[in-house]
């Protein structure tokens, strides 16, 4: 496990690689954190669950950090409140991998005195929680850099592939069907009790709907006409002055986009990313579709290919049969959102790798649009 | 069909015979409609889905009014936007009136005429519709005489009863049950069509929750410990600072609460109301136990006694598998909401005799109070 | 003086004469009291400073009115917010007229015992802060009408004349000139003291800009060039969407008002109103004049007609030299005002016959425009 | 002039020297500026208005700084918004150095061809301007710095001393004085046309008021009592919460400051700073006296010193008799602020050496705390 957990932490420092010191403190909107504070977070962790509990005599790196780096764990005392997270220059990005240093060195060296099942449990979390934050570290770092006027490039990666194979639907019958986490590899709490859930008959297509697409329903006036849309997201896109994907600039007539690499043009066989719940919704109803239910995306989910995007369902984020928190902080870590949020299933280009399965629970709020999501039509 | 429907339209003015001329106009907030607004807008669903459709050379009463009472239906045209209803202190009520017995009288005059099947259909909703505005006067009504410093009288009527049987749980078995409506009776399209869920074992209370046992939540610091709360929920009371159901008054160590029959001492042993979703989900955490989906409910409604209070579920407001809108503006009658809202299940004190049913779907935000609602418990 | 008072009672009434019941209680925007408010507040001043005070054994009409209907007087202790001014429909109007009577009638006994001076002088108070309420009355009425679809009609009075004598500029010498009230005459506190001001030479018109004029400026773009604009009247009109006047709509490019009449086409010869101290101040920019300041005003005032609107001028509301506040709550019938108000000078059509004089300094805030009000220029 | 340039550039970056790269791009507030933001503003204003404009076939250093660094020159075309300063974490710190050193060499060598007269006159603005903005620069650290949880340090500098000689107060007889700038050296246009003013008599502080006397306010519960308050200042500190100066802490009932030094007890000796308007104007009604007006500020100031803090006065910022905008984007520099703004006269700790004179007029909204202001009584 120590490799693992080495690796992990290697990754997170490698995905900044990229960055100037001055990108590393911004807070670009309410909902993005600066990257320092997703390197400082995800060690607080570690500091808070394992350190902290299971090490006699562990020494803080800095009693100021344990206030400084508490993302939204009540249980756990004062914290900065979100907004706030972007007004702190101090402590310094080299002050924040020290930190890093010396509470991944302290880690190695309890995972050498061959800690027990139990405690293994909250690494294994740890290392989950620490993957997550990998994923949104590249949500933050595009939404950055990617509102900025000169918009700067990060590097050529987290790239989608254009989906070659030819598009249809898939049949699958109506019947009961065993949902969630089954089996004893990791999981996290809202993938369990593994239940039985009945669906009728449906069709699901083998392919992310398109950038193409997406324009065609563009074109056709789709953000214009408010029958396609809920009320609410129709209050949305009007308020928000909304007419295409997230990162979409139409320039002289052309459609660009922002991506990690700049400001291109936007391709037109790769999948549309980047639009909320209500923008999926609003195209399936344009083109006589329905989003699948969470349900429907797993049972279906082995007959095609997944992973490029997080795909939308029309599921609400709601707790399993069964559903039952940890206890203590960590019992905050799922429970408590489980409201107005829509859940999402897959993974995407920027998902670490291992990280994804196919009963993971994703969700957003509806008009979420930063993540590397898409859609997948039922019918 | 023509006396069902002269009952209905005499009981909405019915329900507003206790109010002065000042009372008519007032809007109290954003989601309350003033009661002249509801007596001209369901005389103006008449007259825009039935009259001006099927009653040739019919008349409009008022060019404008056709403008200033429509809802939220997109497809009908440009409407008066929700927050400036109560704005308008013209037409006076005397006016509404007037156009009122002109409607009533053409669609009377109509119905003579033997209207055909899918007419009557028509009339049926509009019917519904009417009634569910009369629910809506009830609770639009309290809301504005319950948030004067003079805490004026209504009367002294929609009460609710106390509880005398004793409280207990019933077993349900897992098992595929069928759920959403069957039959040839009235339903709305969000109660179709009718499928097939599984549910596990659970057992449900046969009573609801009473104000003495929301009291000792309260006495409890329920209010004070996150733990209970979902996160929008706990920023929700810290941030509107709710300590206590929506017209609870803390006099001199002494809770009251306004009724529609002015401010009285909160009797203990009635079923406590005036809750959001947020509120029933906290006293459910603190208590150990959990709310039933609506699908447990209805599976289990015909078992015990329901209809003082709709009950809060913990199932999200999404479409039944093959819902489908119906085409035109009726079709903005509900699938346009089914987002951000959690269903309702029961009925009211307040809801028109032979308005409800076991499988009939309310809805609301999480966060809405105003509405007469309770809780019942599933372990 | 008892004439005096029960004519100045009677006139508040009588402003009152055309509106519906249902206009009484409506509060269209904070800044705008409900008529009801206004008919309650300026009795609930005669019960506050003078019967309570001075009448022994003085019996209240209602304990409850005394929270009520108070305004900004925190020495007088709790109040309604101005916000919730209009939730209030009880009070009925009924008992609101009933209300006034009872008091009119305590004043007229207590005038009928001779007090002495400095009652009178509470008396004299009393008499000009309800003639400002009519002032204000008709201001709040306007707009509460003139913002219902249905712009109904008030009554054919209000009406500004028509400018027909020549325009041009007077001549003022450079010099000391004694500013403020002097004299044993009624005058408010923040005219006082009366003191010497030194003002270069100036030239002041003898007419107000017209309707004419000022469209003159619309149509020379005047709205979207930043250069005759405050950085704040900028954003402002850019957030407000400003175009034109308050009550200006535009119908098949024609220009039209919303008057006390109801809609009309605009008069060109009429002085322009309903602008903001922003417009006032760009409009002068624009044509290279400025606007006085109060002094000029009042110094030239003498030499040219003034009375059919209140006219911006270039002074900040601020106090006098020897200014003084009276002590207890009369003292925040000025004072507490004098930051972030602009002066205006001279009277309106709405103003009282006798309420106006050369030295009365009337203020509000730069963005405000539902006060009759219009602008003079300054070479 | 080469020697006097070199040096004001020279200073705004000695200003920073003691920042981490990571406080250079920090925005936190929407009043507040980056200082990245303001070495490029400061060196954007020399390549707009001299570089441009009379150096022949100037090769601007990068067109984008064009567009990224004007502050309110609505004459200059698109600018980036105020409060998205704080996203551009681009250019980087590194590049903005480059710039200033490409601009400054610029101008040197345009310096060198002996420009005529009037060029030289905006020189000397634009190193006015400088200046400004270095006193800006020492406001916007201190607020980034200080508005941290870890209160990082600066440099033990702009130290304010402590008040030595005996108070007492300047008898100033009644007269007509000569107001605003005389002679040929460098002014704002916001300080002409020297006029005329007449003034009572009066008498005036010799002292600036100290920490101890302020804190005599607070502990009388100053900030509770309405009276002393104007309605817009009550409203202010009542929903900010305010019941302090800005930086000041209770900590264990002990008041503690933060200075540019970090955190540190307050020195009562001090003269207090970081006041509002509001604030200034309270204490002086709690004393008994009132704030000079900016014209006996200017005649009495002769006669005491000042430099430590600006001072409020109870003058409003308007334009002097004759004033005149400069032709074009200079323009805007002050006229366009003359309104909802209060003059602060004399200079600061902050105020770079030689930027000072007695008819400078600076300014500040009325609820402005992080400029170094204190205040002067006059009786």
């Amino acid at each position: 496990m120590g490799d693992r957990f080495l690796k992990i932490r290697e990754n997170s420092e490698q995905l900044c690689k990229p960055l100037m010191i001055e990108d590393y403190s911004l807070q670009a909107s309410e909902f993005v954190s600066p990257p320092k504070w997703h390197l400082a977070h995800s060690t607080w962790f570690w500091e808070e669950f394992v350190l902290t509990k299971y090490v006699e005599n562990y020494v803080l790196y800095n009693e100021d950090f344990h206030f400084l780096y508490n993302s939204y764990y009540n249980n756990v005392g004062k914290r900065v409140l979100r907004p706030a997270r972007g007004l702190m220059s101090r402590p310094t990005v080299a002050e924040v991998y020290k930190y890093r240093k010396y509470v991944t060195a302290a880690v190695i060296a309890f995972l050498n005195t061959n800690p027990k099942k139990e405690i293994l449990d909250i690494i294994e979390i740890g290392i989950n929680h620490e993957e997550q934050h990998q994923e949104l570290l590249v949500y933050d770092i595009k939404y950055i850099l990617g509102n900025q006027p000169t918009f700067p490039v990060y590097q050529d990666s987290f790239k989608t592939k254009v989906i070659s194979h030819a598009a249809g639907f898939i049949k699958i019958d109506a019947g009961l069907y065993q949902i969630g986490h089954q089996g004893n590899g990791f999981c996290f709490d809202n993938e369990l009790e593994s239940h039985k859930v009945y669906v009728n008959d449906f069709e699901i297509s083998n392919t992310l709907v398109t950038n193409q697409e997406y324009l065609d329903f563009i074109l056709a006036g789709g953000y214009g006409n408010f029958n396609f849309w809920h009320d609410d997201g129709w209050s949305w896109i009007n308020s928000n002055k909304i007419e295409a994907p997230l990162y979409w600039y139409k320039i002289e007539s052309e459609w660009w986009n922002y991506t990690l690499n700049g400001l291109e043009k936007v391709v037109l066989d790769l999948p549309v990313m980047h639009i909320s719940f209500y923008e999926a919704f609003a195209y399936s109803e344009w083109k006589g579709c329905r989003l699948p239910t969470e349900f429907e995306w797993e049972i279906a989910s082995d007959k095609f290919q997944w992973g490029q995007l997080w795909e939308w369902t029309n599921s609400a984020y709601l707790a399993y049969p069964g559903f039952s928190k940890s206890p203590g902080a960590l019992g905050e870590y799922n429970g408590k959102f489980m409201i107005n949020q829509m859940i999402l299933r897959g993974a995407s280009v920027a998902t670490p790798e291992g990280h994804s399965r196919k009963t993971y629970r994703n969700f957003f709020p509806p008009d979420m649009r930063w993540q590397f999501g898409g859609l997948r039509l039922v019918k």
